[in-house]
C-alpha cells in the first residue's frame, strides 16, 4: 500500500495570510506520514509548503516542476522535471490523492482545481474565497469541501482518504 | 501571416441551447475565414460547433484529440491526436488566438478556461452563468468578455484580433 | 474520410542533401492531395518540406510546435503550439499517418521513429544510412522501409496508406 | 543538495538475462544511496529494478506512470500519473540525472534513449547490442557509455554524476 500524497497547490506570489497556512499545512501533511506534493519551484506556496514539510524528520517532499530551467526548491525531496508547461498541472493532480488549493489566487490555482475536478478527485479549498468557493461547488459538488483553517483542511483529507470511493 | 484561429471550448454533453449557439457560431467563424478549433471528438458542442462551420464552403476546422481511441467528428478536417489525456486543453488554448466558453458547464471547460487566462489569452464567455463569470472576471478582468449571443461573441472575437496587445 | 496526413520528420540544421530531398517530397506529398505535417519551425527540415508543399497551389501545411517561443515556418498554414519540449514529438507521429524521416542526423529524429514504431505507425527512411537502418529494422521489420530517393519514398507512403492494417 | 535520481529503461518483457541485470542494478542504484526512477508498472524491467531497489532498507523508488489504469508496480515507493502516454518518457529521462538501458529491446526504450540524447543527458547502455550501440555512438558519441555488465554500469554512473558538465 503507497502513501498518500497529498498535494498543496497555490499562487508563486501568494498574500502573507496564505504563506503562512501553507507552511502549517505543509508540516501537519508531514507530521500524518503523508508525501507533500507541490510544483516543486522556489516561491509562493511551493516553496512554503514544501519548507513546512522539511521542519518534520522523515518528512518525503515531491515537486513536480513545469520547466527545466525553474529553480527548484531546496526543500523538495524528489523532483520531477516534466517541461510540459501547464500541462504538467495535470500531472500534479493525477498524482495527488487529495488536491488543497491554498487560496485560488490566479488562473493557474484554478486550472489545477478544474482539472482535479475532471479526473474526479477529492478537492478541498483552503481559505478561499466565496466566488471560487460558490464556482467550484456548483461544478461538483460532491467534490469540493471549503474550509477556512489548517485544522478543517487536515480533517478534510482524512475524511477523502477514508472515502470508500476513493480510487487507488 | 496565419489565418487566425478561434477555439469553441465546451461540454460534450451540453444543454439544447448551448449546442444550438456552437453550430451558429461554428459557421460565423467559418464565414469570417477564421480557422475552427475545437477538442474534435463527435459529440456535444466539439461536433456542433465543427458541423456549423461545415455548413460553409472553404472552411477549416482543426480537432484536437485528447487520445487515440475517441470518435472523431466527421466534420473535423485536420485531427491532431495529442494522447495527453486533459492535458491537452493547454494545447487547445495556446493554439487558438481567441478561447470562446459556449458555457461553463463542466470542470474541462472551466479548465480550459483558467489554462487560456494563464496563458494571457483573450476568453470570450459565450452564454455563461454568472458564478462563472464573477470568478474568472476576478482572476483576469482584462481578459475575460462575457457576452449573451453569437452577434456579439463575434464582436468580441473581432475587438480581441484587433488589439494591438495581441501576441503574433 | 479525412485527408490523409504525412509527417516529415528531420534535422533543423541538414545536410543540403537532405534539405533538396525535403523540398521535393514536401511538394510532392502536397501534388498527391494529402496533408503535410512537420514540426513547423523556419528552419532545416521543417521548413524545406513546407516550402514544397507551398508551392502547390491548394495545399495544406501543419506544423506542430515545441513551444510558443520558436519562430514558425512562413510556409506552415495551421500552427499548433504545445509547449510540451520534446514530449511533442509523440503528437507529431501519432497525427502522421505515415512518418518519413528524412534522414536520420540526430537524436530528435531519432525519437520521433522510435515513438512511430513503439505507436505502430508505418516508417519510411528516406537516405538514411546504414547504422540506422539495420538498427530500426532490427527494433520493427515490417513497419521500416528504407528508400534512398523521393520517387520510392512516395511508392512507399502509397503503399502504407493502402496496407489493410492501417489503423483508421 | 538533492540526491541523484538515476533511471532504469528497458523493455516490459525483456530477456531472462536482461531482467537478472535490472533486479541486480537496482540494488546497487539502493545501495549507492541514489533514488531509482522507472516506468513503474508492475512488469519487466520496471519491476525488476524496483524490486532489486527495495531490497535495500530506507531505499526510494520513483514510478513514471503512463496512464491512470496499469498496474503499479508494489515496489514502487512514490508514483507520478502522467496520463501523457508515451510522452511521459521525456519525463523520464528529464527528471533522471542519468539514464540506463538495460537491454534496447523495443521501441519504447529506444525512444528514451534517443529522448535522452536530445536532452543532454549521459546514456549507459547496459548488454546492449551492437546495432544499438553503433546507432547510438554515431548520434551523440561523447554522450553514449556501453557497458557488459552491472560493475561496469554502476563505474559508468558514478563518472557521469561526477562530471564537470553535469547540469544541476
Amino acid at each position: 500500500m503507497r502513501v498518500p500524497v497529498i498535494g498543496i497547490m497555490g499562487s508563486s506570489r501568494p498574500s502573507p495570510r496564505h504563506l503562512t497556512l501553507a507552511r502549517d499545512l505543509g508540516r501537519r501533511i508531514a507530521e500524518a506520514g503523508w508525501i507533500l506534493l507541490t510544483g516543486g519551484r522556489n516561491t509562493g506556496i511551493m516553496e512554503a509548503a514544501s519548507a513546512g514539510a522539511k521542519e518534520i524528520p522523515g518528512s518525503l517532499t515531491l515537486g513536480i516542476l513545469p520547466d527545466c530551467i525553474s529553480e527548484v526548491s531546496l526543500y523538495v525531496d524528489v523532483a520531477v522535471f516534466t517541461d510540459l508547461g501547464s500541462a504538467r498541472n495535470n500531472v500534479n493532480v493525477l498524482t495527488s490523492d487529495v488536491v488543497v488549493a491554498c487560496g485560488v489566487e490566479g488562473p493557474g490555482t484554478a486550472s489545477e482545481v478544474a482539472l482535479a475536478l475532471k479526473a474526479g478527485k477529492p478537492v478541498v479549498l483552503l481559505a478561499s474565497h466565496e466566488a471560487a468557493e460558490r464556482f467550484f461547488k456548483g461544478l461538483a459538488p460532491r467534490h469540493v469541501t471549503a474550509v477556512p483553517d489548517v485544522d478543517q483542511a487536515l480533517a478534510a483529507i482524512r475524511a477523502a482518504l477514508a472515502a470508500p470511493t476513493r480510487e487507488t
